[in-house]
């Protein structure tokens, strides 16, 4: 079933899972698809037909029910489960991910840290010791990690993505500005955060032409 | 015109851009859709529908001019032009945003940093003093900017959002974990790291279960 659900579906997804999870912390039990789309920014007409993709969960006046939801997005997401994920760049990104609180909230373990600079290499960041980059593979090895985070300044991005690649990693998300070439089986999302700023712009600017 | 475009294509036109940059960068001159689309891991059919709506610039068989669709696409997204904004959160993760290249390479300037910590208050990130958030509204009066970038810690996002608000931000990109509530008038665009990595999963799991 998983594979018949439109991509744009998903992708909404982890922002319903976000908002969900923020409400049950706030003790929040039934949530409406209005409300949803207040936190979230989308349509409530699309929240309710994205929804409806894995059974319809909605109950006409009450709304979803909050922790209800949560699990089922989860299962679907894949995140009720552990995930090791490798880091790669332990600068001030690497380090503020390494940090990011929503990692672990959604099952992600960062297992291994990797970079070139020797004055980080044998460092601790959240109790993992940074590792050299050219030892990724001995690292990995026997570790069973496929996803790993690309956060390198651009210059080192493609050669670092390489060496990713040739440890066996499989997914990469991509921090970095640089769009890098990888082999077809692997795969790379690009998480640019200047794109939502160009993005932003250009609602900006229709909005003073509209002036 | 510009406000019949579909959000869909617009949220693409970054990753198009940064696309051709890195292309421009590396001295070609044309390139094909299905170039484009090994790059940037959008179909070619949706590229060229997507470019069609802001007239017809490819060439049969040659491809798109580089530097002309860069002008374009910098056109209509506004980053042709220099755009002042204010970065609330001067930690691991505002830093990285402060050195981030790209931010440049496409006209934005950070002109304002705000912490709440005592020991990062007067120091320096990319030249720009850190000022204190208290006095966001005297800082930022007068200096013409009206996006701001969130980078605090979790619990300190909606504190800090309704200053920006009360200062007279009215975009905010939330790089937290948190939803914030603002006022109707005011735009948050939500770009958190840990969105992308939960995407990547659930097509993790559907592979593994169509092994």
């Amino acid at each position: 079933m998983k594979a018949k659900v439109p991509v744009g579906v998903i992708e909404r997804l982890p922002n319903y899972l976000n908002c969900l999870l923020q409400l049950e912390k706030q003790g929040v039990d039934t949530v409406s698809s209005k409300r949803m789309s207040y936190l979230t920014g989308i349509n409530s007409a699309e929240i309710r037909r994205d929804l409806i993709y894995f059974g319809t969960f909605g109950i006409k006046g009450v709304g979803y029910e909050v922790k209800y939801l949560i699990q089922k997005l989860q299962h679907i997401l894949g995140s009720d489960i552990q995930h090791k994920i490798a880091l790669v760049g332990a600068g001030n990104l690497g380090s503020a991910i390494a940090g990011y609180d929503a990692l672990k909230k959604h099952g992600f373990l960062i297992d291994a840290i990797f970079d070139q600079d020797t004055k980080k290499i044998g460092t601790r960041i959240g109790g993992i010791i940074v590792s050299d980059i050219a030892e990724i593979m001995e690292v990995l090895s026997g570790k069973n990690i496929s996803i790993a985070i690309l956060a390198v300044p651009p210059a080192a991005a493609q050669t670092t993505a390489n060496k990713m690649v040739a440890a066996g990693i499989n997914v990469i998300l991509n921090y970095t500005s640089t769009i890098v070439e990888v082999p077809d089986l692997v795969q790379v999302h690009n998480s640019d955060p200047v794109n939502e700023l160009l993005y932003t712009l250009h609602y900006l600017s229709s909005q003073s032409t509209k002036l």
